[in-house]
């Protein structure tokens, strides 16, 4: 059966009117002005003849006039495809093209970018916030429902090969995906969640979403920044935040003997395996971090951690949000407890598909389960660990090596800030891992291999290590791999 | 889209194994024992070759072998009838021949009924709690998932004219219901759901459903009794409840100048227009009382006051949950702002409709809109007023009377503990409002009369007053005003 909800914003503004929405450094907006802003944005998008057949892209920063757009968008019913900042030109023009967006919404921050896409495609119109705001105002039929079966965002993912692929999220996606998470996490009158991701990926987007079913605050910012980030986690304010690897170590670090005020109930970390020595410094300084695990395809985390286990079962993911299912498969079948697999999930929150992409639909869908590409197993309770992305797994002399335990180690030694492992060619084992450091000291490489001694087999020891000022990542401050060698190679 | 979700008990026994789900005195059954209880009973039911296909009934006490019970026959998937315990043998006869149930799972303090159902229906296997513990255990295929499209229970509702009909509530409705309740009162690590309302009623069984779907334990009462009702409200083991009017009135009795423990947070009003004077007893005694509005068909409440406004929108029933929709109908077109008419809703906690009763679905549903028989309006901002049940309204020389405005007013009186209106037919009139009063004085008629002036319209003071010694209440203590007139014709 089709299930259709009360138009989202138009629902909330309706509930709770006066509840904040949105808070960015001293301004607030409440559901009701949130509403009418986005009302007043679709009318004046509609002058542009943008219906619900269209697509429309954005390429617009965090802040509280892309959240009015992004929630026009979705009252007009158009998909929108969500750039991210760091793509050169041409990446863009690609998933303009793939997606068929007929408006790129930009800021002039953007210009140089975007005029080089207008040289690209000239078909498509490019409009600024600031353009758009002065648009006439043509009359619109407000939506009472929205469909769950309904496309709501495209989002691109790439792969180690091939192009991008535009993940389709529909409404009913981001609700389940909300739903999951308030079942896990629970929601309480006084959350306030902070959103230091950015919102053109899912880690961001997801909390504004949230925002909206729950009738909860976000506070936006522009970036991440650990001096502003402490401060607000220490003023009583924020009850929840996202974060991954990098920023929570930033975090930590900018803390040093400092607590976090006590409403902080979660750090919710995403975005890939985190280093064991970071989780159990969350412990000791009492900072409630859990674990999450999850990707553009799923709408944000599918397994996370339950409170009653932060504290015991560091390391681990957790288990899959209420809606969800995970299995772990090798060679077809399923795994027994701790036994390493392709972690395969299924639930209403993951994408129904790629944008045209029969070929990878067809290999990553299966009965409804979706396979992720990543490698991990469950414990005996059914606890999902996360080894590695498949692809970054290393096979030295046919052994399997998982570069995330190799930087989880590097990572427990006091000079390193931060460690990425990857695999180079080599001529007797295939290939063999190296270590790509941040610290602020050279350590000697054999001191370094010395202290992996006895914490991990030798054929796991980086054969060669580089200091590097920083460490390649994406947007949402994930670890990038395949570009380390980059490092070196350039 | 066809949504499935994991089965609903197996994955929250998986996610919180030790969470406490029930406790009932002294006994406390995690999620892991309920689930491993009815998963036994779920074997030894199919030895009786019960399977998905049947419709199964049950009579039985409020009680956790209750609780295992309807959980097993939720893990066969068969659909369980709920017989009201206050029925005659005669009435419950018919809700299974109805329902075409293949067993009655009952008790021995049920032999009596159970004789007399035997006896006029020879088909129907009837097997007592105890006696099915006896039976052998036949291995099943436990269910990975739960179609939210499949029908979970059915409850029979009786209007006032023709034979009971069978609300069908699916897993789906019993989802989104809960979902719907814990966006508006958020979900906390600590909330323990007080159940002292019936479970073969929607108000009981929602309690079982959010349990599941929360990980939240439910704190079982065999009947409600104000003095060990009082007595866990004041222990702060406690954080919701669901009351009544009457028990909510009795609890206030109870309590005189006492308090409740702060950890309680909601007492969740259901079952009818409340009051006014018991809402602002509530509130001047700090009771977090939220008025709510809901029904069997619309599995339990869809529209419900937000905690932000339960101490300044008394009398309204509040705004519907996220999921849900309400209008106001009269005579087919949408009433505006405090203009009186029948409450429709929609939503996906709403109903599919009732069994075998084409007529009855043909009336009341019309494009996915539920008429739910009650008058009321809603205010500039969208609160809802329920007035009545449109089958309570008095028309009186043309006029509209709501009695529950004039039991409010009688209620007011210090000395009146109750108060029941009816229309009783008058040659002049058509209608006159008559009162049924439970107090422990008799006050004269004439006083009464005189009270009212001034509180009410000269047509609305009843023109008699009966004093009795209790009004006709149904199982939830929901007032049967249709049965008040037996009082006195008897």
């Amino acid at each position: 059966m089709e299930t259709t909800l009360p138009n989202f914003l138009k629902q909330r503004a309706y509930l709770t009117p006066d509840r904040p929405a949105l808070m960015f450094q001293d301004e607030i907006i409440t559901f009701a002005q949130l509403y009418a802003k986005a009302i007043a944005v679709s009318e004046q998008l509609a002058s542009l003849n943008i219906t619900e057949e269209d697509t429309v892209a954005v390429l617009l920063k965090n802040r509280p006039q892309t959240v009015v757009v992004l929630h026009a968008l979705q009252q007009l019913r158009v998909r929108t495809v969500f750039l991210n900042h760091r793509l050169t030109p041409v990446e863009m023009a690609y998933q303009l093209q793939d997606s068929q967006s007929v408006l790129l919404i930009s800021e002039d921050e953007f210009s140089q970018a975007t005029e080089q896409i207008h040289d690209l495609d000239k078909h498509i119109s490019i409009f600024t916030i600031k353009e758009l705001s002065s648009l006439p105002h043509h009359s619109l039929e407000i939506l009472d429902e929205f469909s769950l079966d309904d496309v709501c965002s495209i989002m691109y993912t790439s792969g180690t090969t091939g192009k991008p692929k535009g993940v389709l999220q529909t409404y009913g996606n981001h609700w389940w995906s909300a739903i999951g998470s308030s079942l896990n996490l629970g929601i309480r009158e006084d959350d306030v969640w902070l959103c230091a991701v950015p919102l053109f990926h899912i880690s961001g987007l997801s909390i504004l979403m949230r925002s909206i079913f729950y009738g909860m605050p976000v506070y936006l910012m522009e970036k991440f920044q650990e001096d502003v980030a402490v401060k607000l986690l220490q003023s009583g304010k924020i009850t929840i935040m996202s974060v991954v690897t990098a920023t929570m170590q930033r975090i930590l670090h900018k803390l040093q003997d400092e607590k976090l005020h006590p409403n902080v109930r979660c750090m919710l970390l995403g975005g890939g395996p985190a280093p064991r020595p970071l989780l159990e410094a969350c412990v000791e300084k009492g900072i409630p971090v859990f674990q999450s695990y999850g990707m553009t395809e799923t709408s944000s985390q599918t397994v996370t951690l339950a409170p009653e286990d932060s504290l015991t079962k560091i390391g681990s993911a957790g288990k899959p949000l209420f809606p969800a299912q995970i299995r772990i498969i090798h060679n077809g079948k399923q795994c027994k407890p701790m036994e390493h697999g392709e972690i395969i999930v299924k639930g209403p929150n993951i994408t129904i598909g790629y944008l045209n992409r029969e070929d990878a639909n067809k290999e990553s869908f299966q009965d409804g389960w979706f396979r992720t590409g990543d490698i991990g197993y469950v414990d005996e309770q059914g606890y999902l660990y996360v080894m590695d992305r498949r692809s970054d797994l290393i096979i030295s002399g046919g052994e399997n090596i998982y570069p995330a335990e190799i930087e989880e180690v590097l990572i427990s030694h006091p000079d390193i800030w931060e460690a990425g492992v990857v695999g180079m060619d080599d001529e007797t084992w295939g290939k063999v891992p190296v270590a790509f450091i941040v610290s602020n000291k050279q350590i000697p490489a054999h001191e370094l291999q010395q202290y992996c001694e006895g914490k991990l087999a030798k054929y796991k020891i980086p054969k060669k290590v580089y200091f590097v000022s920083s460490l390649p990542r994406n947007a949402s401050n994930k670890l990038l791999r395949r570009k380390l060698l980059d490092l070196i190679q350039s």
